[in-house]
């Protein structure tokens, strides 16, 4: 599922509080019943059917796809595309017949019959969500050349959730805002963001914690306004957001570089040195790392993987899959620490 | 103060859970008032005879000693003698004439005018409180050719205060006890050390914490039984509290040996890395590093300096001294960390 050009290696990833720009459109197909009653071989037909658009006809696309099959598939490996983002916890934990179409820059998954029929999800480094939204669209009106999606005339795009009805879309950022996190003020962020029907989630989208201070900031809204709106709409709020972030680096650096830059260092010293450590541990030193990278402050020659790419890297799967290893957690803690331990020079 | 042969260089300090032997004698001078209410005449006469005895005259002794007249010297170099156990906080506090003699090594000090008269102390590397003995007993004979000690044939030497009198021994052995300070046992060993008239203390003597798993294990009674026998008592106790040190580390390295291993890597890390760290943080991680060396687990080349000699530097006074700048608490935390980072490669 890595390549050597894969979206989260663009230096783009690197150099700002956004990581990445993604978009994901639900879709489905009027002739089918809907996720949660339709028939297993209707499901395997739509498979086929989706294969057929994006692999066997001849498109506009210029990536090429790569067709998983996911009915049977195992477990490492459902947990391991859960981790990278690239499939939901439904997909991952659905035992019908589902499938999965992925590009080899790994920027662009389509997800056959999971919550909804057809998941367009793309993801684009650092702020690119125009180039996000163009991908999404492309695909989208290329899928609707094989198939009729369910769209009602008032409503929009029906999908299996109502809270989806509309455009079907989801547009998100992925935030890294370490200095928020230390001071506390996630929470209230949050809170506000709810008035702007927009929602703020951990690393791992819903009721996940914020680990390696990353957060997702989308909109909870899809009805009643035109894609564009919304995306602009997202944009506003992800603003203030930043502005927050860095206003209040730029006061921790006046008021303590010292501080700042010991942090940074000894978060070297510990991924450079231990001989294990825990995905959470890891993910919160990363995320200092990276900051002192963004801020300048820190000067050790940066690793050959974005600081993003790691913290997919150490999550319990990745690692388990990157290391070639069956392990348990405690000997993924060591060889999480191992793998660490080469990227830093 | 410090010369390239100092006795804490030697690697017997670095090899085992003994780090220093050492001994002090109590002696007062028979024609003058004790130093409670002795004339500053007096103490400034008995600063020359010693100056006489130990540098004009010819002795026995191999090595040459160093008189510093501590009357007005400054509050720096009295810290930093206080650090380097080498002088005690009373001649520190002092105000009255007063001197040290010390050697080249760095083993023998005599306090002149101090709580008692006269304080011979002497110390060597690892187990060695027989060399320390002898030592200290030539530098006796030696003295008593000068002046006439305050002797009583019943109690012995005369003292200031009466637990020194008697023999007005104190033998006393540095131990490394890291697992026994992890493991909180150290609270129910002093107390069980009382029972057999031995104290343990901190690293810098009375009332002091043990900071960097360090303890000082000396012997409380000084009267009614030959120095030998003092000696013999603190060895087997002393043994006991090694042994118990020494079967917790196996336990230890036997149940958790990762656990072991990362953590004295992390030391090295934070070590070889931080920008600014405090003095207690430093000990305890020069004791973590001790321990991975000592134990066999921990592969790095050795710093230049014996670890214990570190444990004396990254104190605030000689941090002090070693970078020779003036600096507030703030700065000496950074100065130590860029000290610190060079000693390991």
């Amino acid at each position: 599922m890595t390549s050597a050009m894969n979206w989260y290696e663009d230096a783009a990833v690197d150099n700002s509080v956004i990581l990445s720009s993604r978009i994901r459109l639900a879709r489905n197909v009027r002739k089918y019943l809907f996720p949660a009653r339709i028939k297993n071989e209707d499901a395997a037909k739509l498979n086929l059917t989706m294969y057929n658009a994006l692999i066997n006809e001849r498109t506009v696309l210029v990536d090429a796809f790569t067709y998983y099959d996911l009915t049977d598939a195992p477990e490492s490996l459902l947990n391991e595309l859960l981790e990278q983002h690239v499939i939901s916890r439904e997909l991952a934990k659905k035992k019908a017949s589902r499938s999965l179409l992925a590009n080899a820059r790994d920027n662009v998954y389509i997800m056959v019959n999971e919550e909804d029929h057809i998941r367009i999800q793309t993801i684009f480094p650092g702020e690119n969500m125009e180039k996000a939204y163009d991908m999404a669209d492309k695909i989208d009106n290329l899928i609707e050349e094989s198939v009729e999606y369910a769209f009602d005339g008032n409503f929009g795009y029906l999908t299996s959730c109502p809270t989806n009805t509309g455009t079907g879309l989801r547009a998100s950022y992925m935030l890294h805002v370490p200095i928020l996190a230390v001071s506390g003020k996630l929470s209230s962020i949050a809170q506000a963001m709810t008035k702007f029907g927009m929602a703020v989630r951990g690393i791992h989208g819903e009721g996940s914690e914020s680990l390696g201070s990353i957060i997702q900031v989308s909109n909870q809204l899809t009805l009643g306004k035109p894609e564009s709106d919304i995306i602009a709409g997202l944009k506003n709020v992800t603003q203030q957001v930043i502005e927050q972030e860095l206003h209040l680096r730029q006061k921790w650096i006046a008021d303590d570089h010292d501080g700042l830059l010991d942090r940074c260092y000894r978060a070297y010293g510990l991924l450079k040195n231990c001989r294990r450590i825990t995905a959470a541990e890891a993910l919160g030193l990363l995320s200092d790392i990276r900051l002192g990278y963004v801020s300048g402050l820190f000067d050790k020659p940066r690793p050959s993987k974005t600081i993003y790419n790691l913290m997919m890297d150490v999550q319990p799967w990745s690692i388990q899959k990157l290391t070639r290893k069956a392990a348990n957690e405690a000997e993924r803690d060591v060889l999480r620490a191992g793998y660490l331990n080469e990227m830093f020079c």
